[in-house]
């Protein structure tokens, strides 16, 4: 049997690589580096130097597969995203017959691979054809980034915390944190709240903004244009709460 | 000033810890490691242990100190944690005592420093009347080893999830993460649920169970019993959520 090692990577800083994470990638026959196109060369940059650090195995080898992109345009969110999926599990099943017997292969996640992110999902599609081994290993969040970067605690004293996407922001009862948020959600918000931004956390170009909501917004917005036009991509994460 | 590395080591496996951690544990001068009685001396071990394993800087030293317990008998639960903050922020007063001009000292912290522990804010209150230079690593939390352990995505497609304690743990309509519930509140939510639960989460002594609540509550309970009795001690997460 294969095995498949879904590794966490962290969110930006290739110092957020845990030990485990770094023998996984070890323990790879061959390590798949997805390629999103020229505007997201920077993510597939990280990965190859996160292996350049950190890989030493010399039977080990890079290889790059082409990310199907997801029909944006279909009306039905969770029917695009199974399409998506189902492309996605037909391309790692090819990738599959690139690892040897009783080999094991890896896929570097941003982040925790357990957080928005697909990559659990479709190799559980793929198990249904395909038996193969499979082992996780838990990475940093751009959550975690996030209140680090602010010097902040995620939740208040006993309190809870929601996260959620940018899709789903509604009123804001609890603390809040917002993934995955390209509409810029945060500007219909209560004015009154507090919000901790950051962007490209854990990088050199990261970039933090906090403080009320309705002071603080149009510069978030125009920030994120600036720094996405600069970048070609842009990724952030914020937490909304009440003032004290 | 003097410098406070504020360090997450991860949830139990010493090799949940970053580079970056490792390298932040390099740059103390005193490493502080909290001593909460024999009951918990596994914890403190682990500690000593990531300390022995990864620190190589010759110049630091470890220094142990007690922790004052709350006052679980306060009915009022602010003021008690409040009252205990006070006296930690004094503690560390203290232990800043110990540490060089210009030099840093880093506190071990269990998980992520962001999530449900006190050492941002006790440290806070202390730059009140201490001035010092303050820096957060993030750690891996029980919330990523308890979903790498049971190998699923924490949330579902595009939805929200709530992380909270079980003592604000309510009716259940998101996916739901519940840290610090020694009250075992799962026992009385919604027996249709599904449970992914785990303690001890990355340890030689992980312990999970999963399934339909009504038929695994019992079995957990016991099982937090029997293991508390063994170790001393218990920490245990879990993830509820409705069946699809």
């Amino acid at each position: 049997m294969k095995t498949i090692l879904i590794v966490g990577i962290g969110a930006g800083n290739p110092e957020h690589i845990t030990i485990q994470a770094i023998n996984a990638l070890n323990r790879a026959d061959v390590l798949f580096i997805p390629d999103k196109g020229a505007s997201k060369a920077d993510l597939a940059d990280l990965r190859r130097e996160i292996i350049a650090r950190y890989v030493t195995n010399p039977a080990s080898r890079t290889l790059g597969y082409a990310v199907p992109r997801r029909d944006a345009s279909n009306p039905d969110y969770g029917a695009g995203v199974d399409d998506w999926h189902a492309a996605l599990a037909e391309r790692f099943a090819g990738l599959l017959s690139e690892v040897p017997d009783n080999g094991a292969c890896a896929f570097l996640v941003w982040g925790d691979p357990g957080l928005y992110d697909s990559t659990i999902r479709i190799v559980e599609r793929l198990r249904q054809t395909h038996p193969v081994s499979v082992e996780i290993m838990p990475g940093i969040t751009s959550v975690q980034a996030l209140t680090a970067a602010h010097g902040i605690a995620l939740n208040r004293i006993g309190e809870p915390v929601q996260i959620t996407t940018g899709r789903k922001l509604g009123t804001v009862a609890d603390d809040t944190i917002v993934m995955l948020d390209g509409q810029t959600a945060f500007t219909e918000a209560d004015p009154d709240l507090e919000i901790f931004w950051g962007a490209y956390l854990g990088t050199p170009d990261e970039i933090t903004i906090s403080g009320r909501l309705g002071d603080v917004a149009s510069q978030i917005v125009e920030t994120r244009q600036t720094a996405r036009a600069r970048h070609g991509w842009m990724m952030d994460t914020y937490l909304l709460r009440k003032r004290d």
